[in-house]
């Protein structure tokens, strides 16, 4: 056992997308960097490593769809049983909190198939084969509002459900954002609109969003969206 | 096309479990009272109703395992096309914010098979059959940290990932927790440690908390558990 900077995921930084920052809106300055400097940063909080506690025997893709597949690993738990053990396999995804250039907040109204609800959210999407995180945040962005940001901060990463499922979701925060044509799939039915900053926040503290990644985005972002403008450090 | 009250599920409020407090903590009173009115009643948020835009010609279940299962249906989409939507079928969870007679929150470092990493995540756990989802909170709260609540309160309830799956989490904010001897299964690696509440929150503000579940039930609570006591209304 060794000790580590803990930085609340067990793979290396180094195959994360790097944490990134253009042309930053004054707003957001102080804290983005006080965020940013914590995934990576050798900081207090320093674990004991532990090492996966459980032995695979064996894995294969027990069955699979363009979108994600069903892994079954045969493995013997830590106090020596055998067990199987069912990980859906997903790529990771993104969530962007938009905020416009009349610091408005674009979300959208959208049916949800698996849950056959219509759901409140922000722009999000997979990350495709071949994509980093931002550019993700980037397209899904332009596809779902047909925004174009000023400013796109990364401010963290979430396991949706790790019970059962390895997707990772990255958050942004995408300021001064000019709003365009979306351009959706024919499976994806939603309307688009646009909610003040308090307005947003009080929906996902009132339980009004029903999407657990979207509330969370919010509240990640809250302090940052409620921060007086500071120009300069 | 009819106007009814939305309060950010599809479901009827009478297929979820009903909102509970029992022997209520003063300083939680005001708030929970707040929040609990939000979900069934008829407020300010009037939206139109609008009804499942696709059309399923055919629905089986493709793969299954003890805790979820793949259903496949065929569909037309909204704008005319045939398509193929996979559901991930899985029974709803509970998230429990616990905190102790000493005012501190019992958080549980734990080792996550399917995403090969140790999170720090409150008690949690699926909904068995027959059960509410009152009565699998205070069951995991028990299991996990051998806990046994003054006062369970209704927070909410959100979607983990619904594009791809139909899972509900319901958060739980047990308050005057007695803790004692939890009982883990043999899957299940984790070790109990408590944090003080500005600690639990600092952790999740700042990302340290990877569970995207664990991360939102304690944004959620952030104001009761910060609110100084207040005796009587």
């Amino acid at each position: 056992m060794s000790l580590r900077p803990y930085n609340g995921f067990g793979r290396s930084p180094s195959m994360w997308p790097a944490a990134s920052k253009r042309r930053p809106a004054s707003r957001i300055t102080r804290w983005s960097r006080r965020l940013l400097s914590k995934p990576d940063a050798p900081d207090e909080c320093l674990m004991i490593e532990r090492p996966n506690p459980f032995t695979t025997l064996s894995s294969q893709i027990v069955w699979t769809c363009p979108w994600y597949r069903v892994r079954q690993d045969e493995i013997i738990t830590p106090n020596g049983e055998a067990g199987t053990y069912n990980v859906v396999e997903k790529a990771d995804a993104v969530w962007i909190v938009p905020v416009t250039i009349h610091g408005r907040i674009a979300m959208i109204h959208q049916y949800r198939y698996t849950v056959n609800d219509w759901c409140w959210e922000i722009p999000a999407g997979s990350v495709k084969t071949g994509q980093t995180a931002e550019e993700a945040a980037v397209e899904e962005l332009r596809e779902e509002v047909g925004g174009v940001a000023g400013s796109l901060v990364y401010i963290g990463r979430f396991y949706l459900a790790n019970g059962i499922c390895n997707e990772v979701g990255h958050i942004y925060l995408a300021t001064g954002v000019v709003l365009g044509e979306p351009h959706h799939e024919s499976a994806e039915v939603m309307s688009i609109h646009l909610r003040s900053i308090e307005e947003a926040l009080q929906m996902a503290r009132t339980g009004m969003i029903s999407d657990g990644p979207t509330a969370l985005a919010l509240l990640l972002c809250a302090d940052m969206l409620t921060q007086p403008i500071q120009d300069g450090p």
